[in-house]
């Protein structure tokens, strides 16, 4: 039978309960990255206008930071060819601070700092396996990449963040050791990022892995002020993963709304963190976080009805029939 | 792009590093409830032979506790009215201890202990509206129907169960207080269950919530020893709030093979706590739980593509084709 039981009967959407939790932080900044690494992995391109208004959408519903799109070569990442228009689009609203874009090499950095962007992230890898698939060049070989990218970008008084993948897992390497991850973390504070972003890129890693490499961290004097999340739900662990890290003192999550982000054509068809369902989670933590929960999963619901598949987010397939 | 650095490529199928957490059970005992509260919610009728094939597949790769089914008046529950002939063909492995099954009533309960049965189930309610709605009484009029059940069983030598839903929030009532969920609990252990499992039964609890619900209720004597603890991912929480009681205590998990038990013509699409996901968790974190994962999600594909849809589980869905 279909309980009908298990569906919400008042005309209120439903919300979690709050009920703190001792040793958690008292707001969590949320790092929106579904335009950006969610709409970067759609087999078709999503227009312009449609970026724009997903964009414009989901800084309504109250995201202070969103991450607007890439200055990669369209020749590597199509999907994100039209990254000046849509910053051109999106007017005053993108060169502002929280609205970080990537950058893979100066390059991109010219790129978008013409575009006016005030906040830039650079990608690096925990291993050499990713560092020479995704980068074409050695860990090392990739910090002299990234070098005049900060320097120049801190010239010119943009802030910088360090994303680096692969920090539990590889899958050509297998396990990632915390002090091979501390080491990447070092060279790219000591480049001048100002954040660094942690990526559990296939999404191997559990609770127990997740203090540890914040702890090994912790003691190379990368501590969890300069660190943010970036968990994927490949195995269904993001949520427990990202809660753990907050327990250690980190208050910087990455998350996509509706879930945004996986590969729909491949096994390890899960994203990112869904955004909705990190905030369920926050809200019952009396964690603050700035969200209209409500606004947030109608833009999710929007976008799934655009790109035409139910979104991976528990919370939008369950509230995606209440929320106008 | 859809990445392929995301996929897995050693031969091995992918298992999560061993980093064990502090607070954590050492074992965990996982309860099974895919083949009674996952296959009951199917809008088609699961043949006996292949509810009996599932539950061996089941208790092959390495389940201890599988609930079988229920034998609930078929009126009722169409989807499990062949609880006799599923018993039947199972043989000596239905009628062991570790394979449970509902009983609504002394008439269900006969013919439990008819067919073999060594452990029974019963199932509450923490609120009044969900006991009128499923029941057809008030809590005090289900403790009444439930005393000769448990009563007969306990004399026949037949461990039992409590369930206890809505234990969190409830459609009609909103939030439950744990106070009154304590009541419902000490009812039932007065009557002489032998374990109470809380259920979550529309997914809106959160880790502080559940927290103090282990809390309060270990200050009216109701301890995690007694408890097991029934999760839903309605709103993608059920692996962080179980996580969160394996700290306060709990050692006995619901959970379901493939997260099958939602209701997929509902907005409430997703089901119980997938096994897997579980799993995945309890294998990083170093807990016991004596499953073969691959041998469990073969089992899920095969279940998936005999109901001709894919699983609710992240794990299920990322292995199903590394798993043999």
């Amino acid at each position: 039978m279909c309980d009908r039981s298990r569906e919400w009967h008042s005309e209120a959407m439903p919300l979690p309960m709050v009920h703190p939790r001792a040793g958690m932080p008292e707001r969590v900044s949320i790092y929106e990255v579904g335009p950006r690494d969610g709409l970067q992995n759609e087999a078709a391109t999503v227009p312009a206008s449609v970026k724009v208004e997903f964009i414009r959408r989901l800084l309504a519903s109250g995201l202070q930071t969103v991450e607007l799109t890439s200055f990669v070569p369209s020749s590597w990442v199509p999907q994100l060819g039209d990254a000046e228009e849509v910053m051109a689009a999106l007017g005053a609203d993108a060169t502002t601070a929280g609205r970080p874009v990537l950058v893979p090499n100066e390059r991109g950095l010219e790129r978008a700092l013409a575009a006016g962007a005030h906040e830039v992230a650079i990608f690096a890898s925990a291993t050499e396996s990713f560092a020479q698939r995704n980068l074409n060049r050695s860990v090392a070989g990739s910090m002299t990449m990234f070098e005049p990218v900060v320097t120049r970008a801190r010239q010119s008084g943009v802030w910088v963040r360090g994303y680096v993948s692969m920090c539990f897992g590889d899958p050509w390497e297998g396990p990632v050791p915390p002090s091979q991850v501390a080491r990447v973390c070092l060279a790219l504070l000591e480049l001048g990022c100002d954040q660094l972003s942690l990526g559990d890129t296939i999404g191997v890693g559990t609770p127990g892995h997740v203090e540890r490499l914040l702890q090994e961290l912790a003691e190379y004097g990368v501590g969890p002020d300069l660190l943010a999340v970036h968990f994927h739900d490949t195995y269904g662990q993001a949520l427990s993963n990202t809660l753990t890290a907050l327990g250690r003192g980190v208050a910087t999550v990455d998350a996509s709304a509706g879930g945004l982000g996986g590969c729909p054509y491949a096994a390890s068809a899960t994203g990112n963190l869904a955004t909705e369902d990190l905030v369920w989670a926050l809200t019952g933590l009396g964690i603050e976080h700035g969200v209209d929960l409500r606004a947030l999963v109608a833009t999710s619901t929007w976008m799934s009805e655009y790109l035409g598949r139910p979104p991976p987010s528990a919370v939008v397939r369950a509230l995606a029939d209440t929320a106008g």
